[in-house]
């Protein structure tokens, strides 16, 4: 009986006809996994973990030499020696993973002055002795000349050693008129982290604090996934019981650690220099991130515990780097508005001027915000993870081996570019969307949505259920019906949300000035095909711009600059949510959005 | 051949002629040590700690049976199971005691306004829903309408459970804006602890900080003394290594830790509820209290690595009460110059009118201020610890046995008190003074100090060394010409200091409106015979005030008042410190103080 393997982080899935060995599995989805040994269990390097299966896969005497008995509890076993015959559900670490999944980390570029909340000063003191009986910390506020300056008992406690061991000098890592460091010499590259918290991936920015420089970027998997690939899983198994929670909390600080230790590597720096962190997430992520209770989000009206700005101290959050380095989470609005939509709309000059801008940045949940007459108005819409590939049959996301942008020509016939110039194995977003405005065009798609099933260039499957052959290839890559109906749905609650938006702030098309595009399938659509299927009202397209990963490059705004952190607080107090499900019509809005 | 015992914390020794058993030993030295089943070895009641030995002490089956390993390792042994036959120093933990030491814990009382620095609200916020998507922090914030509150992340992660298990109600307990934990309930009785911090011993004070009053007091051997007696040994010990350091931080710490679980228990609270803390102490136990470097405070010129007032959290410093508790610790002024000196001022009312003021706290080192012409001077001097028992032969503390007050007659007949009418074992500073003032009264003492040999009431020893015989039983208890001399080198500092602050600030004896003498040792003595021996200068015994532990009340003071710690703050400003060893004619001023 044929059975489906479902592979994360990639989302990508498998149906096979008869037992398999899963490193076979993993390979045939294209995942090029390491396996140093050839498949014999030997090199332990073909690590997987089963999330989710109806078979017990007992641990092989291999498993239990190459794994810790805990791996071994949560489902780790070596794909090589692991066989499948039932619907599984595996992850893939990226340390099982040669090549890392495309990860967007680069954001529209902006100008922003360098003034970090962090800053050092080498000072001298004047040496004690019995007619200046002055102690050590007081001779540095005269030094300084700073009476307010204040430092807690941690860096109290390593003034006296410095200043005797170093002929009475020390360096001061300040933080307004706090002195949060102490050290001997002043540090080389007082580093920053930036961070995107986001359900399916972080990217990590490190940034050089004296230069503003961005020295290296990095994108990871949010290994969050492998307990549910939307967040509402993920809030529903952190609800189960507060050691859930927590391993949430652990897994995602732990991949922020990490990342930041090897960018650090890479780049030949020390990460215990970091000095300051800027983190940003959808409102799920920033309450995960600083171990919030998450109960509140997960039910209506989704109230989040706190949402200003807060600072806390690095350490308490599990992240490496000075004693006394902070963590700086700007303000979140609501449930389904985070400070990743906030940090996306600084660096899109929201609140900057009177444009008519309409910002979108498209995921799982897509945010919208309008700018008009004043008024700052965001909204989320669950647009579902279709753009992403999920619920698409061969979906997957922008990884090597997808169609990332397909042609279709007037006699069906197509040209497909395909992610790492291989063999396609699946379908991203872009191409997806490529795919139904071109089906629509050449006629393949009427207005409701059907598939032409009289066109010789639609097949019909042995349901006679039609689809569309856009890889013809061993494996052929396919489009279903189902597969369009899910893209709709998508497209359909993106176009309600704007069109909602324009509604509440009496806007039409023609009066917006700019359109703002972010996100990772932002980045690779093209905005006519997005117009073509009605994603977004028509709009002449030199108004269109794309900025890839904005939320990234507004998080590094904030992080080198403290008045763009109060920036980013007073457009949160400017802006204002609207609860899509509560506007009036709301469901003949959405409607009309699904239309093709 | 003949050895020495010490038994600390009381500071008793006995001379011993051959090997005895510990338990026979302490017993011997009138210590009232638990042994319940009579020296067997069963019950594990009498254990002490051999802190210097040159003997081996290997353990013994039953001390293996009722200590542990670290017990073991440290020197932790029953007293019965032990035996002695070379020179030894024992400390005899007060768990091991039936009675405890007395501990003076009352000071004057004072009249002082409550306003403390934790305050409790208990607030309602609307139910949050669709309509009203505020976060559950900023509806807190709207019902106090204080826009400033804020918050650290471990209480914001209490407070949606609360509210939402609670009908959206929540007990605030802040500290100015910033909400430090959040409960249910308002506490029923809000706890604060002050604590004097000695040498010698702790004092502790349970205040409810709602009606400000003193719920019960405690005063606990400082368990440090087992590293040394005086703080100089201390220094020395924990310059040693920083696991040294940390060592004498956590005994202290631990002591005030359990000491206040104690009295807790005693009064039916809850030591979770402690919302605050105020702790002095001289400048040396404030810095082992903080864990701050203390090297720089064994060596000239004895700076201190922070003077300014400090409030770190109480979990920081090993200390029992709600999250977020803090621990208000008043300035220190010099290396010699601690918090304790401070708060017997500020108890003592200096700084509040133009008095002329004379402040003396008698101890190992006797600090001294002197208040005149606007201004406050304070020294310090080496006083050593004679009045405290030590160096003198049958010197110990006030504890049961030791003779408090002595009446010598003409005829050179005594009539002793003493501690716990029992018999005596030892003489205690108080009883020391009272007999050298009479002996220099009848005579008996010359003015160079010297015992008259030639009078029948002076005995003389076998090497023809006088000595005088302060109560005649089985075991005498005498006093000899060195433990005189002692005595009159120590009131010799005391003096010096005097009359360098009276000539510093143009003073005569006849000026001073007002002494105060704090201090252990200053409640017993009288102050004519401090007068008489010339420790004091002289003036009308009405203008003398004997106030007891007046660091102890300061503290209480500052515990529940936040306008006592501002004042306490400013009299540090205010307060000139004096080295007395730079003064001009310093020895000149210290052999004229000496004498008789």
């Amino acid at each position: 009986m044929p059975f489906r393997i479902e592979f994360q982080p990639l989302g990508l899935r498998l149906e096979i006809a008869r037992e398999i060995n899963a490193l076979d599995a993993v390979r045939q989805a294209g995942i090029n996994i390491m396996a140093v040994c050839g498949g014999e269990g030997t090199c332990g390097k073909c690590v997987i973990q089963i999330l989710e299966s109806t078979d017990t896969h007992h641990p092989t005497a291999a498993d239990q030499k190459h794994l810790s008995s805990q791996q071994l509890d949560e489902g780790f076993r070596l794909a090589c020696m692991t066989t499948l015959s039932t619907d599984t559900k595996i992850y893939v670490p990226g340390s099982s993973i040669l090549e890392d999944q495309i990860m967007q980390t680069d954001g529209e570029s902006h100008q922003h002055g360098l003034c970090p909340a962090i800053t050092q000063q080498t000072i001298s003191v004047e040496k004690a002795h019995l007619k200046d009986l002055t102690s050590d910390f007081s001779r540095i506020i005269n030094a300084v000349g700073d009476q307010s300056l204040h430092a807690d008992i941690r860096v109290l406690r390593r003034i006296p050693a410095i200043l005797r061991g170093n002929d009475w000098q020390i360096n001061l890592i300040m933080r307004e008129n706090q002195i949060m460091h102490v050290t001997r010499d002043k540090l080389d590259t007082p580093l920053g982290l930036a961070v995107d918290v986001g359900s399916t991936k972080i990217a990590c920015y490190l940034v050089d604090l004296d230069s503003g420089k961005t020295l290296t970027a990095k994108g990871v998997p949010n290994p969050q996934i492998a307990y549910g690939e939307d967040i509402m899983a993920r809030l529903s198994y952190a609800g189960e019981s507060p050691d859930n929670a927590e391993k949430l909390h652990m897994l995602t600080m732990t991949a922020i650690r990490q990342s930041a230790e090897n960018m650090c590597r890479r780049v030949g720096c020390d990460p215990h220099e970091i000095v300051d962190y800027c983190l940003v997430g959808n409102t799920v992520m920033h309450h995960f991130v600083l171990d919030l209770p998450t109960e509140s989000l997960a039910i209506s009206p989704f109230v989040p515990a706190v949402t200003d700005s807060l600072y806390p101290p690095a350490d308490g959050l599990h992240l490496t780097g000075i004693p006394g380095a902070g963590v700086f989470m700007p303000p979140v609005k609501a449930g389904f508005i985070g400070s990743d939509h906030l940090s996306f709309l600084l660096a899109s000059g929201f609140g900057n001027d009177k444009r008519v801008r309409l910002g979108i940045d498209i995921g799982t949940n897509t945010e919208i915000a309008l700018q008009a007459n004043d008024r700052i108005v965001s909204v989320s819409t669950a647009s579902g993870p279709a753009f992403e590939g999920a619920h698409i049959r061969f979906g997957m996301r922008a990884s090597p081996g997808a169609i990332e942008h397909v042609k279709i020509f007037n006699n069906g016939e197509t040209k497909i570019d395909v992610i790492g110039d291989q063999h396609p194995i699946g379908i991203c977003g872009s191409g997806i969307l490529d795919a139904v405005a071109q089906l629509r065009e050449r006629g393949l798609l009427n207005q409701r949505g059907r598939l032409s099933k009289n066109n010789p260039c639609i097949q019909l499957d042995a349901h006679g259920k039609p689809f569309f052959t856009l890889s013809d290839t061993a494996e052929a890559v396919t489009l279903s019906q189902k597969d369009i109906d899910q893209i709709l749905l998508a497209k359909g609650a993106i176009r309600a949300g704007i069109d909602i938006l324009m509604d509440y702030l009496r806007i039409t098309p023609k009066d917006i000035d700019e359109v703002v595009i972010a996100g990772a399938f932002g980045s690779y659509m093209l905005p006519e095909h997005a117009m073509g299927i009605g994603m977004l009202p028509t709009i002449p397209l030199e108004r269109v711009k794309i900025v890839g990963n904005a939320a990234g490059a507004g998080a590094q705004m904030m992080l080198v600059n403290i008045q763009a952190r109060r920036a980013a607080e007073m457009l949160a107090e400017k802006m204002e949510y609207l609860e899509l499900t509560v506007y009036p019509e709301f469901s003949i809005f959405y409607a009309n959005g699904i239309r093709a």
